[in-house]
């Protein structure tokens, strides 16, 4: 025992005895401390460093002291004069243990460190990527063992690093030779979920870097991530070109099936963008697109198959058959897309006909299988797609919203771009309104707005600013119940203005005119009825009345101010606390199965247990359509919203209100089910 | 019991009890008996047909009749209406046992059935494909359980076929929902080793091929064979067309060596060329290059690494490191060879720097490595590959005969080709030849020889020609023991004639004229020492001093009268009637590995086996080259030969003999050496 040494490590507090001389390195991997080493030891990666406590340590037991390792020696040296290392620190491969010591492993020479995530409610991710780089030593050829170059470097892999039965690309293959040369039989070599060699350098390399990739049918996102370290090393984003194809998903599909070819056509264009989008964020971080050995994409179905040069045409039409619901790992030259062209890209699982792999990052970022609280997630986009229940249960559905949320058939609804207006408050008394507009700080009763805004002027109304200008409204008596624009308050104020047989509110005089019509209204009334209906058909199947947490992803959903998303009644009542934005959970999705890849296990282990509720053939959301129509809601009481804010009284319109809402919905709700 | 029926199955001779009712293919699976079927037992492919033994069969103790199975049905009269059926033959999917009863599997009927093979004394080929075709009939998709259509074809592989979690390529998802539709649910997969979907076809679909082919330095030949039979269905051969870049193996390396992409040149001359004999073969068969779905390649290692793109330029020296030395399975897009896309080319592995992959192929047409006997496998080329052993043991090496063998050192050499001299005797009495030449069946002795040959001309010696002349000229005294023409019988015949210092045999006045010179003699020794020193060197390493049996592969070997061989000293000693060619064994190798997948775990797992000798490093190579310069040898004994052989006694040249033998032999070694 008098040979012995005890050596604690933290964070993770194991602890255990070994003979003195034993590198720290060797006794963290005896005690499975997770410490990083690219170079396997060789004290070349500077991965493994680590740190004594100094001190006396009476709960360990231990008097720790840097003098209790041997000596800094020629190998640490070189590498801090090449590379920088903190005073402190040790590289644990080459600091042998000469007595008791506490030693504390950072975050960073951890292999499996943890991704701070910024939002508190989610978990951090765990850094784990499919691509691993090994360095080895190779054995040199011998003419009296004549083994290929490819046995030694695995026998290599399989006696440094633990790697069996190692498979190598054929363009790895067609370099071997020149590599191991080169690099005088030492190599970096990257390695594919521990099955496939995709990379190969001469010598020690360092560097990989992974892409993730939200399709969106209006803009495509992508995260370029360094693989060692996890961190996003440049963002990008450009509109989808498919647009030109069609501006919402069934225009697309419509597309494919009118035009012969079209669906190539399609998938020619998004995987260009998908090109362009690589090459900004290459230049954005100064690397090269070959550095890239890796990729996770998530899309809803249609922009999955047009990815994947699958014809959409099913996804169009009942029963929604989906291609494939299972996750897909490809070859980037599969996929055309200019990285690497040995690097693997993962395709995340598509859910159901109308609930893609852009769900199933939502529910990767947020995780509602890990709760035990119930939650309810809405990713809202064309369709609103609805994930309910927790780590027991886990429902899914799309509702069909139609694109009324993104400004679609709003009068003066516009994109969220400068001179939009995105936020607007409504004096109960006088019922004038305040707004802000996208490119400037100012309300517009502060002074010198209209000389802030004079550049960029007022165009339109976006999204958020809808939601809030109906809110408003609502709040202000202008609306009631059941969504009409009240005509008998023409009398308080000269913004409500008869419009033919309906009212307007009108916001803004001038060119353009901004105001909202009772079309408006309609138009988001059906839309929220649409997305409540979904999230309430799931309560049913879940047999609840009520939700403990509320998740809206998306950028719709990251910009809406959630407490008049509830005054609308777009998502039933809940602690206002605790309904929180998460912004692109969906993109953040493919981020977590880039960086991890038991992730990628994990979602389509989800994906399968996910129970897929048909909207559509659910005899029961029509009626729970009909009955969402109302302000927030025509039958459900709103408790924790009324505790929160003050609604106002039911009442009925005055003269001149419509009843066309309900014809309308019906013939919406024809039309859905015999698409 | 009374309820039960018994049957047996022959030739398996197995036999068991079943209810009355049951199909007799559910008891042939029931028994494992091998009856083949694609369509699951649904009466449309007609591969699981059987016929009833009639009769009393004693010693099975039953009294078989057809009337103990179920009458002929609808299902197989429609299949009879449109496929043809031989009258006494039942689809056993629709037969159903009523009585006992001898049932007979005819080959044709077995899954694994046999691929007959012309040579006694090789086995015959065992049918079982890497791709085996599957029909399915697949769920059809239901909003209420939204699974993908991959899912739902995965499931009935798995329910229908016992086949689990198989792959699908790409292309195969991106025309699967099409193919589904179109086939009404119903398709036909191809799936390779079980784990990968590489086509689907709707409906029914029932041919698939594959290609096997040989990549030589001079000449690339390939068969086109039915997957479904095992039969050749097609067979071309075309020069390879890297032939430009130099003429042998060393040649071509020293192009890649010295020219910047040299070898890519290479590679995408032998794949265009290859692209031409597929378009070829394909033609002849009548069938699209896309139905071809396997392929299995051999090559020497410098053609196996060009075929894969592999730079060769490191097999040019020592230590002659192999890129690989395993099997290697890639799609055919990876090669660029114009068959099905999602086909799978299987290249067989190389043994060592100068011992290929064709000799992989030797080796599994060949099988030393389940002979009892020790055997001697000479495949003789521009280098000879040598392997000896038998069951418990196997040895590799390569010798460095040059290509003397092939007629390129030979003064009047030329290919086999019409108009080349292949056979030829020399009248032991008057010294003059006689002789055959390719195109003209007549001995050049008999009547109307001259009037024969008129067209094609006598325009050279092939190598047999060579083999058979130098053989006859030993055998008459013209040459002596050490290889010298002897001019002492220039008194004897004009046909011997001095050339210098030394003396030449004249075959054939006239234009060209034709005779062997002695150098064109030491040309041949030195392959032929060569030759033997490599096989003498394996002798040594397995201690013994004969072998039981040679076979000798590739065509020149199986050109040459083998007795000429053992005349020259090529081969060691051994009873004639043990010595066979064996053709283009290692063009079998490829297609018993094209036909048998297990044939390539089977070459992959003796490959991993084979002792490796390298002789350019074995100091008794040299003494053993020295010693076999003489004819047949200087100093071994050939006791089997000269049983079956008049040899002449040893004598020594008379005026005029030359001794450079020995030096230029120090010569070519040392350049070997030095390499």
């Amino acid at each position: 025992m008098s040979e012995d040494a005890l050596v604690v490590f933290t964070p993770s507090g194991r602890r255990g005895h070994f003979p003195i001389g034993t590198p720290v390195l060797k006794a963290a991997r005896a005690l499975g401390v997770d410490i990083d080493s690219v170079c396997g030891g060789r004290g070349i990666c500077g991965r493994c460093q680590i740190q004594v406590s100094e001190g006396s340590f009476s709960k360990h037991g231990i008097v720790s002291s840097a003098e209790n390792l041997t000596a800094f020696n020629e190998v640490e040296a070189r590498y801090k004069s090449k590379k920088s290392m903190r005073d402190e620190r040790r590289l644990s491969c080459q600091a042998l243990l000469e007595g008791n010591v506490v030693i504390d492993v950072p975050a960073d020479s951890q292999v499996h460190r943890q991704v701070v995530r910024k939002r508190a409610e989610v978990r951090d991710i765990k850094l784990d990527p499919a691509i691993r780089l090994h360095y080895v030593e190779v054995e040199e050829p011998d003419m009296h063992k004549p083994t290929g170059d490819l046995e030694r470097l695995r026998r290599a892999l399989e006696d440094q690093w633990g790697l069996k039965e190692l498979e190598c690309d054929l363009r790895i293959l067609q370099s071997l030779q020149k590599s191991l040369r080169d690099g005088k039989w030492k190599v970096t070599v990257a390695v594919h979920r521990a099955q496939v060699i995709t990379a190969i350098w001469p010598g020690f390399h360092d560097r990989v870097f992974g892409l993730a990739v939200d399709v969106g049918s209006t803009t495509i996102a992508a995260h370029l991530c360094s693989l060692r370290t996890g961190e996003v090393v440049a963002s990008s984003g450009i509109m989808n070109p498919q647009i030109r194809f069609g501006e919402d998903l069934m225009s697309r599909v419509s597309y494919a099936m009118m035009n012969p070819g079209g669906d190539k056509e399609m998938t020619q264009a998004v995987r260009d963008g998908l090109n362009v989008l690589v090459a900004e964020v290459c230049k954005e971080a100064d690397i090269l697109p070959s550095e890239i050995l890796n990729a996770a994409f998530v899309g809803n179905p249609i922009m999955h198959h047009l990815l994947l040069g699958i014809d959409p045409t099913e996804l169009g039409g009942a029963p929604f058959a989906l291609t494939l619901n299972s996750g897909l790992t490809i070859w980037a030259t599969e996929m055309g897309l200019e990285i690497n062209e040995d690097a693997r890209i993962y395709v995340l699982p598509c859910i159901a006909g109308h609930v893609g792999a852009d769900t199933a990052g939502v529910i990767l970022s947020e995780t509602p299988y890990l709760s035990d609280d119930i939650v309810l997630v809405v990713d809202v986009g064309t369709n609103a797609e609805l994930v309910l229940g927790n780590k027991d249960r886990l429902l899914a559905a799309s509702s069909p919203t139609g694109p009324a949320f993104e400004g679609a058939q709003i009068s003066c609804g516009q994109r969220a771009a400068p001179g939009a207006i995105e936020r607007l408050r409504i004096d109960p008394d006088t019922l004038e309104p305040r707004y802000k507009v996208i490119g400037c700080d100012l309300w517009s009763n502060e002074d010198g707005f209209d000389q802030a805004i004079r550049r960029i002027g007022v165009t339109g109304i976006c999204g958020s600013g809808v939601i809030e200008a109906l809110g408003e409204m609502f709040l202000a008596g202008i609306l009631v119940t059941d969504g009409t624009i009240d005509g008998a308050m023409a009398a308080k104020s000269p913004r409500i203005q008869a419009d033919g047989r309906t009212f307007s509110y009108l916001i803004r005089e001038g060119e353009p005119e901004i105001r909202i019509t009772q079309n408006d209204v309609r138009a988001i009334q059906l839309a929220k009825a649409a997305l409540y209906a979904g999230a309430r058909l799931l309560m049913d199947h879940l047999e609840i009345d009520t939700v403990d947490r509320i998740v809206l992803a998306g950028a719709f959903g990251s910009h809406i101010d959630v407490k008049y998303a509830m005054i609308l009644g777009m998502i039933p009542d809940c602690d206002l606390s605790k309904v929180a934005s998460a912004g692109n959970a969906a993109g953040t999705g493919a981020r977590i199965a880039l960086l991890n890849q038991k992730a990628r296990d994990e979602i389509e282990d989800v994906v399968r247990r996910v129970e897929k509720i048909e909207t559509a053939v659910e005899p029961k959301f029509q009626a729970h359509f009909i009955e969402a129509m109302g302000l927030p809601h025509t039958t459900a009481p709103y408790p924790m919203l009324a505790a929160a804010v003050a609604l106002p009284a039911p009442k009925k319109a005055g003269p001149a209100g419509d009843s066309a809402s309900e014809d309308r919905a019906a013939r919406r709700r024809r039309r859905r089910s015999e698409g």
